[in-house]
This record gives structure tokens, sequence and C-alpha cells, in this order.
């Protein structure tokens, strides 16, 4: 079973108050918080086991490179990689698509190349192809979902042509909890010849994920949200695709040899990790996906799923609250917006009753535009939430109503 | 007075031991500890204060901002930066380098278009320039230093000519310690119309920096070693270089629009700092910045010039020891050989003693060849360090030559 109570004691922030009222988290699709253990982890990294990481032979270095390493192994298990170099440390999601993107996709692709993509995509599964069609001539063919925001892997692949030469797609919108059959997708797209980067910053969170069995070549997480560290992440690219990649970023780590005329690389993953890396961060972060495991990847998703179920119930009764997109098969994201109210205005009266959303374009502009939409109020759950936060929610949105109606 | 106990105090890893002996850290080129402030600043703001930042307007949300965003106006002043927008967050030296390659040197230089570098050089510092040779043709030209180590500016301005777009230096080397006279380098390049890129990766650990005063065009430091949290950084980019630069990285943050065919940027700093940042990193960074600064960069400077003459004195009376480099102005970092002991020997010894030193090639491959070289053994001193831990190193030294001598 899932004891949220007991989750919930594991996350010292959740006991606060903000504005004199208890905090009702749903920011977690911005951010997520961290349990104790991730905490205590981050501190006794510093307070007793730091060093730099790699060809330090000193007891300390030797020790933290350990606790490092280890962490690969951890991703590794987490998204059930075939191997373990396949995992390469970012500072984040966004870092692990532009990796791709640098890495992979620009030394590639030439003029009236195309990368389809959805418009349900995060910013960071956006910009760093429009810097592509900006800098040598990419085009990009953008995939409407449905009304519901459901997106048909069917859709996806019909805009598969000769010049396809990447699929970019979220595995779960940030903005209307839809989740993508990514690996629908990447069956359709490998006996098409064309590679499919997932975005998985958010589905990662809140369902078990199987790299493999998606049969995607890459897949990108974000350690913040996982309920790990500032600045940890990794993305997961298969070794076929990282035989075909040039590095990102240069610096140290990540080189065999340099002299003054010539340069080799490392074999990979640390080919493409450059510089001293966020040696505290992940290891935080493995021990944030220890406590998922440990939980339960598959008990975390039915938790959240019958908070989706009672939300969505719940929303629905508010019949002048527009909520965009409802998909069947989604996470516990809700993005709506309320006749005579800003969706700023919303959050700051929620904020008042201690009640964290967020409002605004989400980093998703195209999926806003597509809903006629210039912003929106968005509550996504975690792991952690209650069906009493649902109702917190609820009774804060019928007082906005009643405010602004 | 600066009360170096005092210091000591403040930095829990150093009172542990290693092997069954008092850690003596002198690995502090590769990373320094961190005080209990900054791990008391990272676990607060995880345990009480976290949220992400920018755009939310809950409370939390305003408050991870400002403390975050305060760390900008900070690091402002630990550098004397004339503008608090010209300093970009970076998860550390190696990313700050590589923002100035891939979004001003990448777009704007030729095949033919030469960059002038320091034999003396980081991987950091030489890498992101190797690529631009493999990938479009600048040619790297590369000034040697003297035998001791010390780099003349006129050295390096001597190497500029017309086909000169930028000049690449390290303002203290991170194998010898040589403190290069990067505001002169800066004087003579600007009269000949030709950037500088000064990597302060080590320098602003060790001595007071003033952007303005230097000179310079770009300044990258690394938060790591400034006793602050792993991924944590910042370059320092004066508005005229940050309007001639293209965006690096592709997400959420850094836009001021996104739409399906087109693109606008937001105003610098943002501009250049895609997704979600190291927030609780930068943090850290900021209380460790503010530590530094409590205690005057001027005094830290002092009391590492006191350890470094100490350190030379005691190394000189080693006539079996080979110390590379040994400029009159340098910081207290010191790279040894001893004849029939591996450097790596070396290391190993002293950790049994409970010292930690670095051995290899220190990420500078280039300056190992120019000594004639394949690894070093380094000791490099800190703050925190005294001379009790010079006669450690000292002693371990002698009993490493009785061993193998």
């Amino acid at each position: 079973m899932f004891d949220v109570d007991a989750v919930r004691a594991d996350f010292p922030i959740l006991s606060r108050q903000v504005n004199n009222r208890p905090l009702v988290y749903l920011d977690n699709a911005a951010s997520a918080q961290k349990p104790q253990v991730v905490i205590d982890a981050v501190s006794n990294a510093y307070s007793g086991e730091y060093a730099n990481v790699h060809r330090g032979l000193h007891y300390l270095s030797n020790l933290a490179t350990t606790n490092y390493e280890r962490v690969r192994a951890i991703i590794a298990r987490f998204l059930h990689a075939p191997h373990e170099d396949e995992v390469i440390f970012t500072s984040g999601g966004t870092e692990g698509i532009n990796l791709v993107s640098y890495g992979w996709a620009a030394p590639r692709l030439q003029a009236g190349d195309q990368i389809v993509l959805s418009v349900l995509e995060h910013h960071a599964n956006i910009v760093p192809w429009h810097f592509l069609r900006e800098r040598q001539g990419v085009e990009l063919v953008w995939v409407e979902p449905e009304a519901d925001g459901s997106l048909p892997p069917e859709k996806m692949l019909a805009a598969v042509g000769p010049k396809t030469r990447l699929i970019a797609v979220s595995h779960m919108s940030n903005v209307t909890g839809t989740i993508v059959d990514v690996g629908a997708i990447a069956q359709g797209a490998r006996a098409l010849g064309v590679p499919v980067l997932a975005d998985g910053s958010q589905a990662a969170v809140h369902m078990p994920v199987d790299v493999g069995a998606l049969g995607v070549d890459f897949y990108a997480i974000t350690g913040h949200k996982l309920y790990g560290p500032s600045g940890s992440g990794a993305v997961w690219i298969s070794r076929a695709r990282q035989a075909e990649m040039r590095p990102f970023m240069g610096g140290g780590d990540m080189i065999d040899t340099v002299t003054r005329d010539k340069i080799t690389y490392a074999a990979p993953p640390l080919r493409f990790e450059a510089g001293t890396p966020g040696i505290v961060n992940q290891i935080g972060l493995g021990v944030a996906l220890e406590y998922l495991m440990g939980l339960g990847m598959d008990k975390i998703a039915a938790h959240e799923r019958g908070l989706r179920d009672y939300a969505r119930a719940r929303l629905r009764e508010l019949n002048w609250l527009n909520v965009q997109g409802d998909a069947p098969d989604k996470g516990g994201i809700f993005s709506m917006t309320m006749e005579g109210a800003h969706a700023h205005d919303l959050s700051t009266i929620l904020d008042k009753r201690g009640i964290a959303i967020r409002a605004g374009t989400h980093c998703a502009m195209p999926l806003m535009e597509f809903y006629g939409v210039t912003a929106s109020a968005r509550a996504s759950f975690a792991m952690y939430n209650t069906p009493a936060e649902v109702d917190a929610l609820i009774d804060g949105l019928i007082f906005c109503r009643e405010l602004f109606g």
C-alpha cells in the first residue's frame, strides 16, 4: 500500500505554513519538493565526503567518485536502461535535449531536413529545434493534439515524410497532463527509420519508464522535478545514437588527449560530460530515485491516478471553469481559465489560502495558442498530495468565482 | 586579522580523519570544501523555502526567486562588475567558457581567424576553441610561458595579428599557480581591438577581482572552487559583448515568445540561461561569496601569500624534488615530480598520512608537455590551510623520498 501520510512526513517543507495556512503545494510540474533523505544526503556529502571526482587518488576523491558514479547505475535501473553507459549526466532536461540537438542533430541535419514535433511540447523541446531552423534551415513540422489534448500516435507518424530526421515528443504534457503513447510512436518510427527523442521531464516523475520497452533513442529526465536537487538530471541515449554524436561542451574529463593541434575524446558517457559535474546534485538525485523505487513507481502512479480521477470529477462540477485538455490517459496536471478572472489573479488569491499553483504560459506557448488562451492557472499533483488538497483547490476556485463571477 | 583557526572551524569536513590521520586537504585547485553556512543555506532552501523561480506568483516561488536573484547582485559585487545584468549564471567555469564559444565565437569566427591562447590553459579554456578549429577552421595560436611558468603580457600581445579575434587566457594557472597579468593583456588587446576572455576559475578564489579594472570582456568563475555548491558558477560578460551573442542553450525562461515558426528571445542575462537554473546551488554560492567578502579577499590573499612563501621555501629544501614553475607572482599551487616515483605513488602514499593531493595531468596536457612530464603531483592551498599543513606535506614528501630514493 502507498501511505501518503508517511510520504508527506518525509518532506519537511510540507509541514510549513504559507500565509498562515497549511501549505498546499500544487506546483509540482514546475518543480517538486525534496524528501529529508535527499536533503540529508546533500548535507552529508558536503560535510564529510566531499572532493572532486575522477582521477583523484586520495581517499575523499575516491569516495566521492564512488558515491557519484553509483548514481549512473541507479538512473539506469530507474529507466530500465539496457546499459549503464547510456546514461549521461546533465544539469536537467533542458541540457539533455540541447545535448541531443548540438551533439547529434546539428552536425547531421541539412537545410530542408525535417523534425516532427507536437504542439504539446515544452519550450525545452522546441527552442533547440528552432535554433536548427534559424541556423541551418531545418524545417519544423508541427502535429496538433486533439481538442481533448490527446495525441494519437498515428497523427505523429502521419507527419513523417522522406525528409524527416527526428521525432521530438513529450511523454507527458506539462500543461494538460496528456500521456503520449511514445512506445507506439517509436515503434512506427523505427519502421520508418526515424529516431525518436522523448522528453520525460514530467512522465518519469509519475509512472514507471522503460526506455528499452519504449524503443526510443533519446530520453531526457529532470532531477529537480524528480524530488532531487537543483542542477541534477540525465539523458538516456542508446549506444547506437551516442556513436553518431559529436561532443557538446568542451573541457576537462571529456577528453582523452589534448595537444596544441589535436584532440581525442574520452569514450562515452564521459565524452558528453565536460568539466566538473554536479557531483553532490547527482548524489542527491540518486537518493531521490532510490526513494521513489522504494515506494514503487507503480504504487505512486496508482495513488496519483486516484488523485487525478478525484480532481477531474470535482473540477467537472465547476461548470464555469474551462479546463484545457481532458485526455482519457493523463496525469494529475490541470490547466484552467475562468471567465472574468486572469489566471494570475487565481494564483494570487489561492496563494492567500496557502495553495501554490502556477499561472502563465507554462513554457508551452504553442499549446496555449492552440487552446486560444494567453495564460492559464495550473494545478499539478505529485505523490505527496491528497484528496483533501483537491478539496482545498476546489474551495479556493469557488471562492475566486464568488469574487470575480 | 585573518584567523585561520576560526575559518577552519567553519568547515566541518576539516575536522574529520582520513586513514586515521587528521585530514590535510591540499586538493583545493580541483575543488574546495564548503563552510557550514553554505551547507545550511542549501539545507534550509530545500527544507523550507523551495520552489521553482521566475513567473511563479505564489509565496514560495516569489521567495525562491528573491533568494536566487539576489545572488546575481552578490556575484556582481564580488567581481566588481559595473552592471548586475552582466552576470550570467552557469553550472561552472566550463559552461561559462562554452557559452562564450558557442554564443559569441562560433557565429562570428571564420576559417583562418585566430584565437590566441596560452600553454598554461586548463582544458576548459582549450577544448571549446579546439571545437572551432575542428568545425570551422579557426586557428589556435599558442603562447608558451617562460620556464618559470610566468607569462609576460607582451608575449601574449606579440602573438596577436590581423586575424586574431580573441585572446583566451587563464588568470591563474591551476598547475603552476602562475598569476597572469590579465589587466595588461586586456589593455594591450583593447588597443588592438581584440576581446579578452579570462578564465578566473582559480584566480577568483584567491585574490580580489575587479573585472572593470581588468578591462576584460569575459570572465568565468566556478562556484565549487569558490567554496560553493556543485553546479554553481557564473560568467561575467560585458553588455557590449552580450549584444553580439546569440543564445547558447534553448528552453524555458530564455525566450520572450515562441510560435510554430518564430521565436524571440528574452533580454540578457536571461537570454543566456535556459531552463530551470541551479536554484539552490546558486543560493549556496551567494552565501559562500558573502562569507569570503566578510573575511575580506585581500586578507585571504595575504594569508595565502604567507602559505605560498612558506611552502615555496620548504619545497626548495628538497633538492631531489622538481617543482614545475616558480613564477615570482603565483598562488599557492605546487606541481611536482620526483625521480624514481610516479606522481600517483606520491599521492597514494601521502593519502595514507591523511594528506589529499592530486596526481595526473590536471586537465592541462599542453602545459605538462611543455614541462616534459607525463604526470605530476599537485598540492594546492586554500584559505583554511596552515603552515603546519605545509610541514605535513614536506614530511610526507621526505617519507616518499626515503621509500623510493
